[in-house]
């Protein structure tokens, strides 16, 4: 918490909720990673030994996995053990203090375990406890695997993506699990809001494919009305027209002037008033319709000069535009360094590793600190320290226990880490 | 609210709350489209006569718009005249018994509109208050107009999109857009779960630009730690392998076997086990580094059937594998169809459009139901209601106002719509 200028106490939204994080790899340590950067605390539990398998995926900085720090930052470990009597006492602890339950294993892993959502809304009924899955909890896909790539392909992002004559391309970034780590803090955060007025969890049920389908756009609505099947076409919009790049002397250059009043306004800009009055360019329809001419226009101009001359004569004109940026241009963007998107974390070693901020910024939120490195934590190095909350917090309810065994429990677990 | 074979009543978790949506297009509408699904009510203000521009996007449907039709579903519409001392009396109205604002101008537009953030902050102070831009409120770039094809080129996906001797493409959906969408849902989420504690609004600055920044996975640390600028790789993803689709007798199949147990399992499969020996493929970063060549190895069995013979072996192995589905394929997918995914939409006209449903299935939600269709209103559609709403309140609280001329205006107002 700190305090801004006018005196009014900035905090993060989440601030005082717990999240207990089964999950590994994409999917559900991002969607945790992204309630931590909202305030959250996020107490990861990992496999004995060796931890989340992206522990094991580069790039790697003296051996650390950089993978597992970017979406890792800020959290808490602990390494349990389902068969050990200690732990399971420990993680009854852990579940009746925290608020929020996060895996994604595939259905039925987290029953087998003894912690499946049904059990856990016996016994928790205030947590809220979002699954994540390639297909979700029922139907008849469900226990197969799903991974990034299955659900871009099936869910078909993939069949739109690319040029019409090259095979599909996938989206250059795991968009499969992103989708359904986001579509997962939504129902989380929904149930915490729910929570707050009924004073009842819920089980979130997400599947990846289900997300791809929510984000297909209008592609299912343009088949059922057009009887077309959707394809793919390169970097053009399906339905706006100019809408994607052109040649430039230098590179490619992305013109979106997607109405009749931009399209005017781009016409002007680069030189070609009459472009607009072309009877086969005057309605966006029109200009979708003859895209080929469209492109040879436009390129006939664009070809001349290079990139920077287009873009600025564009933006000058108000006319939406933009290079196409490798990652190192947008790394140093200007816009991006001036809303602080780019944070430094940190596993183990001294070697900081950059890395994407959260793009929520909220008015009463504490300003975003980028000198601040967020360390992402080694397997079980928060086991001492839980455990000390844990006998301390239970110190002072002893007298309601009931019996006092878990208690016992609890005490010869802590002296064993110690 | 329905109730449950248990006796639960269940509801939707934003039941009560009331969203004033001045967004118009994709990102805000997507991301209101997200509350209403979630039981929230949603109020567009839309532009007198023509309303939001999406009104005009094709396909349509009896010259209606079926792209408005899928992202406004369950929404009531006002359209209000700013310059109008009546619509800005009922206005000020509908933003005391709301609870979010949503609004995709550029920056400065809703502040000169006299409904800024800031403006908003001192005479509503409950309300969550969410901006959805290009670049955003603040830096160098925030008066530029930002569009989907603008971000997505600058923000860096398209350098990872598309096969590496051809020009950068598109991701085949809105990115851009939906991004921004769901980072502004969460926000908006966390801001009502903060103010259900403290009571008090916020303002969430959410820009298109700072979301690609976020979703694009390792990149800038693969960049940081590698010092190699990350480029596009067709299909393939870019730290596993094989994770990418391969060449069938009748098309392309996708393997995702980016672990060794699952690549032993793969080569059993696919009926050449010898394949897990060869020193070139022993774990994931040799595969990865000696790519070409284990594509080529795949390819020379996978080649010899067609994709369903290849489907059936690896499911029957465990092997995450799928078929590269077109839109039509996706549509009847039965896995989708078994969880609800897709529903039907309506505007004025008889025909209903299919297009995808929520992919946030609650426990103590009701079930979906798809055989309801879900209605896009009319411009205005919802004036007289909402009048009569307000009116009724405002009767209720007569006593209670300090001079009564904003109810005299709503009198005016309400003979005048009905």
């Amino acid at each position: 918490m700190t305090e801004s200028k006018t005196g009014v106490k900035k905090r993060l939204p989440l601030e005082g909720i717990t999240v207990l994080d089964f999950s590994r790899v994409l999917s559900g340590p991002y969607c945790t990673m992204v309630l931590a950067d909202l305030g959250a605390r996020v107490i990861k539990i990992e496999r004995v030994g060796t931890g989340d398998d992206t522990r094991a995926w580069g790039p790697f900085v003296d051996d650390e996995s950089a993978y597992f720090m970017c979406f890792n930052r800020g959290k808490e470990s602990i390494a349990l053990d389902f068969k050990s009597p200690r732990d399971r006492a420990l993680l009854d602890r852990l579940l009746d203090k925290s608020d929020v339950l996060v895996e994604n294993f595939r259905p039925g892993v987290m029953d087998r375990l003894g912690y499946g959502a049904e059990q856990l809304a016996r016994t928790h009924p205030h947590l809220v406890y979002a699954s994540i899955s390639g297909f979700g909890h029922s139907g008849p896909f469900k226990d197969l695997p799903g991974y990034d790539m299955v659900v871009q392909a099936m869910g078909g992002v993939m069949s739109l993506t690319g040029w019409p004559d090259q095979p599909p391309a996938r989206v250059g970034t795991s968009f499969g699990d992103l989708g359904a780590s986001l579509f997962a803090v939504i129902g989380i955060l929904a149930g915490l809001y729910k929570r707050s007025r009924d004073a009842q969890g819920t089980h979130v049920d997400i599947a990846m494919l289900d997300c791809q389908a929510a984000l297909m756009e209008t592609a299912f609505a343009r088949l059922d009305v057009e009887a077309k099947v959707p394809k793919r076409t390169g970097d053009a919009h399906p339905s706006l027209a100019p809408f994607e790049s052109f040649a430039a002397q230098d590179g490619r250059v992305v013109i979106a002037a997607g109405n009749d009043q931009l399209f005017l306004l781009m016409a002007d800009a680069i030189g070609v008033p009459e472009l607009a009055l072309d009877p086969r360019f005057l309605s966006n329809d029109l200009r979708v319709q003859n895209r080929p001419a469209l492109t040879d226009a436009i390129e006939r101009i664009t070809r001349t000069a290079p990139i920077d001359v287009w873009l600025g004569k564009l933006t000058g004109a108000g006319v939406p535009c933009a290079p196409i940026n490798t990652i190192d241009k947008v790394l140093e963007h200007p816009q991006l360094l001036s809303r602080n998107m780019f944070i430094h974390v940190q596993g183990e070693s001294e070697r900081k590793v950059k890395t994407a901020g959260s793009p929520i910024k909220m008015s009463t939120s504490p300003d975003e600190d980028v000198t601040i490195v967020r360390k992402s934590p080694a397997v079980d190095q928060h086991r001492e320290a839980i455990l000390r909350e844990l006998m301390a917090a239970s110190g002072a309810y002893a007298s309601q226990a009931d019996d006092g065994s878990d208690d016992d429990k609890l005490k010869r677990s802590a002296s064993l880490a110690a």
